[in-house]
């Protein structure tokens, strides 16, 4: 066991490397595929749109025959099957309607006039192809339309679903056991005895991993010793690909979950240099990973967000390690008195302050209570040290929100 | 029915106007209430933290004491109740535990000296209440926590866990039903037949009705006539709150949903001006509201996200109508040929380009196939006849993901 003291963008790092993709997929059906992660990349094996089609309502026919009243040979609804268009004559044709062989342009119904006859005179300077969309002119066959590692979104699933793809191969949900420590935890909707606090960890961090794709199997509150920790973490091994609890890691004689880890698996423990935040414990039982989150909600919530998440995409399979595209945006507050040895993640929301987006900070911003979090739209990241002055670019990270 | 041309922000205003808030609630447990919508303000019962509470691990003691090696008189785990503090002692004490009585400080265990005969001799220069958290410090009895009409993410939850709070009284969820028209529609996992093309508007619909945490009746195609059109319409009317279906209410003859939505209650037709986009119907039948996107896959994806998804979360009852936090971002794109009547919503990525976050766009911005918006990221909005140069800021409106 070591007991280092690591920088965020170390501790980062170092789990990332410890994050092994999830193997194995399964085909799931496109309506139970939103969320999840792409195992493999998917192909068109059409052409889109299939066929020459008309852009718009109106009249298909042969650019040589414009100019003159033409009687309507064939009406081509959506659907249908055309012929071959007959010389001198033009076809009634709508939106999305194959294009009749032989047929070069289509003109909009607001261009033609139907006479008495019911011969039709179109007007306009009608180019060749002019509103015709071509075969493969979106998708060409063969081309790549989603990426391995992707996480799948409604766009994503009409794109699939436009290409006749009615299954898609994604990674199987990762499955994340959680469970909670120490004896002054009681659960919302029970009296509060004197010295006991509500156990707020399970309500966020269930409904995270919930957020975030996961399996969740919730152990609840597990009592506070060291028997009774090993059996929650050998049950959770057996079934779970990642175990997170929340307390019991720091360095205090009270907490057992670290000795019952080391006796079941192994354990890294870490002071990170972050604020709130700081102890974060590293471990693996059989083949499942251990994340010891700090006991206090905001210190939890924060760790979570800043380097588990991270760890849980890339788990699953998907693009966690890119860099992530965060937003700039000046700050409408001061920040006089920085912590000179961690880095602080500030909660913010952006609000509109004299007409511009801004950031401005929750006033407490102490962590003994989930207030700035549940307030905060996002965190911003200060360098140990760091001041702030009103109208200072800084970096804008969002929450996971339900 | 009219057939009236609006702009954007006409159609949204319109819209919002006539989004009744869902009335009555349900009472949830918090681990089913994420993504719902608060209806009633939640407000603290007691104070948090509840009691004067130790922020470290270490020792409590009586500030005149201090100086001389003091024996141990007690021990405070967290989650017990401490006897009053002896004079001329001090009581070993972890974080969260509650202060014995006549303590006024904590010192940390790493300031502390263990002497062989068990009695410690404390250093620093401690301070009248010195790492200690005092009850109600960060959420005062009777203060409010959480305002009606917010959607509850996982912080929401914890904060009112923290409070023991185990259900709250959310909205009922909104219940959409969707069906799809027209003859040339094919299942995704069909063969294709000449002249058919497949179904992807239900693949991206239903999946982002349930992202925004809608239940979904999902009625899938329905045959191309008026007949069939009522009878699904009725049903729709008669089980949701709203009825959205993609084609059928352009103004072409082959469309059936329109007069289908007239026979069975009232619609209003638009053109709006915005591209992609155009068509879009708003109706009631019976207590449902009817909304009619365009059958084109990119013209309906838009339009939803454009002008449905607002209308839709005013209808949750949520803070629907109030001015959305935009990023603003530099273009790195040219836009050159823009639309001269219409407002544009171009499908972009935002990506480090010269080590800057800038919008790209998609090279292909036709509304044939939702390539353009499962690349995206989210939307840009061009006035009618606005250009774009590099560098210029523009807003991002995000796109919903899975």
């Amino acid at each position: 066991m070591s007991n280092t003291f690591l920088s965020v963008d170390q501790a980062r790092a170092w789990l990332l490397e410890r994050a092994r993709p999830l193997a194995g997929s399964e085909s799931v059906e496109l309506l139970a595929a939103a969320g999840r992660v792409l195992a493999e990349a998917v192909t068109a094996t059409l052409n889109v749109p299939p066929h020459d089609n008309s852009a718009m309502d109106g009249y298909a026919l042969r650019l040589a025959d414009f100019g003159q009243a033409l009687p309507v040979s064939q009406r081509v609804p959506a659907g249908s099957v055309p012929t071959p268009l007959q010389a001198g004559t033009v076809a009634r044709i709508f939106t999305g309607a194959p294009i009749p062989l032989g047929a070069d342009a289509v003109i909009m119904q607001e261009q033609a006039e139907v006479l008495e006859d019911g011969r039709v005179l179109l007007s306009g300077n009608p180019e060749m192809g002019q509103n015709i969309r071509l075969a493969g002119e979106d998708i060409a066959d063969g081309q790549v339309v989603l990426k391995a590692g992707q996480r799948l979104g409604p766009a994503d699933l009409g794109l699939a679903a436009s290409l006749g793809i009615a299954k898609l191969a994604v990674r199987r949900a990762l499955t994340v056991a959680a469970f909670f420590t120490g004896d002054e935890l009681t659960e919302p909707g029970q009296p509060l005895s004197a010295g006991k606090i509500y156990n707020s960890n399970r309500y966020w961090l269930v409904t995270s991993l919930t957020a975030l794709g996961c399996r969740v199997i919730d152990l609840g509150i597990i009592p506070d010793n060291l028997a009774a920790t090993r059996v929650a973490l050998a049950k959770a091994a057996s079934e779970a690909d990642v175990i997170i609890t929340c307390g019991g890691v720091s360095v205090g004689e009270e907490d057992h979950v670290k000795a019952a880890v080391e006796a079941e698996g192994e354990l890294t423990l870490w002071k990170i240099a972050m604020k709130p935040g700081k102890p974060l414990a590293y471990g693996r039982i059989g083949a499942a990973d251990f994340i010891g989150l700090p006991g206090n909600p905001v210190s939890g919530f924060v760790t979570f967000e800043v380097l588990v998440k991270a760890f849980l995409a890339a788990r699953q399979g998907g693009e966690a390690a890119k860099v992530v595209a965060t937003e700039r945006l000046p700050a409408a507050f001061h920040w006089d008195k920085p912590d000179t040895r961690r880095e602080e993640f500030v909660r913010v929301r952006r609000e509109l302050v004299d007409g511009h987006l801004q950031l401005v900070t929750y006033p407490n911003q102490g962590s003994g209570v989930l207030m700035s979090c549940a307030w905060a739209e996002g965190l911003v990241r200060l360098a140990p040290g760091q001041r702030v002055s009103p109208g200072e670019l800084l970096d804008f990270l969002p929450l996971t929100r339900g």
